[in-house]
């Protein structure tokens, strides 16, 4: 598959044999709930340049920074590739199993990567000056790591430290913004798309100290974000309620699913998770046999195999509404 | 003003005290002229990663190319700044005046930069190896060049050639395409923005062989372009009446706007064009001045000062529509 990250459900609906509004995607971590858009995007002017103020004004004060610690980009996976390029460094650390396109971008600029295995060995000794990538709450398990013991040790090592934060805006829990002020060599990495139900929207943030946010900004074209995505994510950051509601909704189902897989039989372990995904290993079945069967629901879900060090035995499962896990608890009571 | 390219309007609102939708902005070159979009955006799903399928597919034919000898960007600016990593010369030529982000470009990447004045000395030699920049229809001046024989110059040089088609879709003439078969090291430039009357939409395309679209394509990310912009311009592409519509009405108004500058008293010269936009030579006033006298009337023009070797007695001004123009003589015959 062309995109192993999941969310090919183009492919997916062609392989099967539907339409791709027919498929229930529990391969992606896209924010099943979705803000109330009070916006019509058919009168919008999208004749002019756009501008972004308004839209870094909103995300700023979204994440209690200052404006001048912030960059935008068309996806935060756009954010990764250019950090990698402006960071010129020779090593990197992968906690793994992580994100696909950290290792791909590593790769293509010619980093050396050093992979820690975080199930096994969190605290291993990373190499001096190296950069240092670590996604949390995790994927594909979903993880939330209290970090301030780890960013005593990357510090120790003099690491430059990108943080992905793409999921903490569905657990409770506070973000390293709180360590810009104290280190200078430390970004952190907010995907817009994810809570905000919109990976049709291309809009990531990299957040650093002003001095870092300045030297890529000389770098960056002066427009690069979509007028539609700009005030499409102002007018879902004007919804109030949306992230109670959002997270509300989201840990019910993720109880609910959790539910679902106790008592699947095929289940070994179901990993703890603070996002809106879990990850489970399986027994006596692997993932492709269980897509496979999957199949006639018209289910799509994450094999996991692509994940160094996972393997075919784990898959990874998105919260969705209650219709869409009720087809996938009949669908998996029916194995 | 942060935005040199023109198309601040934002900040100009501001400094004349009026509207954004009150200026009339002559400053920057979008078309006037509006395709037909029958698409209801407010009912598009951008909850799943996109897919470019359709659009690359669509774009591949519009400029009669195979889709391996394509690549999209979010804006042909950033199609520029990745083309100057990918390539890692040491050299670039910039036939001048031409569009300031290549200088840019260019400086942040390293490389060393030799202009070539293009009203004086088209054929001068170009370094060996060199990047060579070139604007067909060229702006700010909109003048389009025969390019065989320079295409025989740098070839000879063993340059790469990056020939900026972003206008060509005004004029009559046909593409450096031609020449994508015979020599490997050329790319072509295709703004979406500009014709297709959407700078809030963040498209443009790089056209090379199947090798170097291939090699950029290994660096980029799975997702760049906003579902809602490629669904606008997939959308534009099927009005099939809107390139000759579009055509004759900036043909037309270009040419009143050409009469209007015969008959102001301070035009010393106007430059031949093949764009939706003109350039003027001023004399016994210069661009700051003219702006000045301007500014009541809402108008917003492109001072020329800063593209080298031009100097404020130089202005552009974009073909606008029969009312905007008309506003646009009432107040020149005023000055």
């Amino acid at each position: 598959m062309k995109q192993p990250h999941g969310g090919n459900i183009v492919a997916f609906a062609k392989e099967i044999g539907c339409e791709v509004r027919e498929v229930i995607d529990l391969s992606s971590n896209i924010n099943f709930v979705k803000p109330n858009i009070e916006l019509d995007f058919n009168s919008l002017n999208i004749s002019p340049y756009p501008n972004y103020n308004k839209l870094e004004k909103a995300i700023s004060k979204l994440y209690n920074i200052d404006i001048t610690e912030l960059e935008l980009f068309n996806g935060a996976t756009t954010a990764i590739y250019t950090l990698f390029i402006e960071l010129r460094l020779k090593e990197c650390v992968l906690y793994a199993p992580c994100y696909g396109e950290y290792e791909r971008s590593a790769k293509v600029n010619g980093y050396k990567i050093h992979y820690i295995n975080r199930f096994e060995n969190l605290y291993e000794k990373v190499p001096k000056d190296a950069l240092v990538i670590f996604v949390n709450p995790s994927t594909p398990d979903g993880n939330f790591y209290e970090i301030e013991k780890l960013m005593r040790h990357w510090i120790e090592q003099e690491c430059t430290i990108l943080v992905d934060e793409s999921f903490l805006d569905f657990t409770p829990y506070s973000s390293a913004t709180k360590y810009l002020k104290e280190y200078d060599k430390l970004y952190i990495l907010k995907s817009m798309t994810k809570f905000y139900a919109s990976a049709g929207i291309r809009i990531g943030a990299l957040l650093s100290c002003a001095k870092n946010i300045q030297s890529i900004k000389a770098k960056e074209p002066l427009w690069k974000i979509s007028q539609f995505d700009s005030n499409y994510l102002q007018s879902a950051l004007e919804d109030r309620t949306f992230k109670d509601r959002s997270k509300k909704s989201n840990r019910e189902n993720k109880e609910f699913l959790i539910t679902i897989f106790h008592k699947f039989k095929y289940t070994e372990k179901i990993y703890p998770s603070s996002a809106n995904f879990i990850l489970i290993e399986l027994k006596d079945i692997d993932a492709n046999r269980l897509q496979k069967a999957l199949n006639k629901y018209k289910i799509l879900i994450r094999n996991c195999a692509t994940f160094y060090p996972l393997n075919s035995s784990y898959a990874r499962i998105a919260v969705k509404s209650r219709g869409d896990l009720d087809i996938l608890k009949e669908a998996l009571l029916s194995l």
